[in-house]
């Protein structure tokens, strides 16, 4: 009970911080905000991604660098899909995304859950790791791509 | 003297991370890659400069988990600043970023200090200490702006 109720504050407050975050929001800013962060994603992960396909040198710092960003950035550009952006500014994102908005959020909670094991992977400084941790989170990316954005 | 050999380790792991990073990084991405995470930055800094303000309420939630994507993402840009990144997009950063780095550097390091007072004063949930932090932390923002930005 004692937890329920602990639980039921953190939503209420979580929604509170996206109320707030909603007011500073004109849909031409919220679009600008996620693309920023979802090409900072991009940069990130094609590091990796080019070091798991051996086009780059494996270099275990460097790769740690780079997990950590995704893991930081992943949880950032997810409140600003709201309800009134879908339109307001240049943007690959389907309107999709507001029709099935819980499908949408659980494919982003997927591939943040993927992350910090990308970023454990990195830290081993096992190659073959990486490998598979980059393919994960790649599948985890192109999920909710093929969904809801217009490549 | 081992732990100058240690630092002389760290500087050389992170100097072989840049380096692999710039492998990555055409002259238009890195500007873009940088853009996107100041325009992240600038974002966040505004619902906390508001708040200190009054103009919008005072909420210690929201300003906690604006004060930790700034710390995360202040430590991100910089590396961007390629040598070769001075033209080659849409920039605002001025020439003298590159002639004078150690000046841009301290006082890009100036900032990343003071974002983690700042995430404090919001975890203490007293609004005269955000508004000081945000003083501060907005100071230290001007100080590079005024010195290598083109508003």
């Amino acid at each position: 009970m004692k937890r329920a109720a602990i639980r039921a504050c953190g939503l209420i407050l979580a929604a509170l911080a996206l109320t707030v975050f909603a007011q500073e929001m004109r849909p031409d800013r919220a679009i600008k905000y996620r693309q920023g962060l979802m090409y900072a994603m991009n940069v990130n992960f094609g590091v990796l991604s080019r070091m798991a396909k051996g086009e780059i040198p494996y270099a275990k710092d460097a790769a740690t660098l780079r997990a950590k960003n995704l893991v930081e950035l992943s949880a950032m550009p997810w409140e600003a899909f709201l309800p009134v952006s879908h339109a307001g500014g240049r943007t690959k994102a389907k309107p999709e995304i507001w029709q099935d908005k819980a499908k949408f959020d659980k494919l982003a909670e997927a591939l943040q859950a993927e992350l910090p094991k990308l970023l454990a992977a990195t830290q081993s400084g096992d190659p073959a790791q990486l490998k598979a941790a980059v393919g994960r989170a790649g599948d985890a990316c192109e999920k909710c791509h093929d969904a809801f954005v217009n490549e």
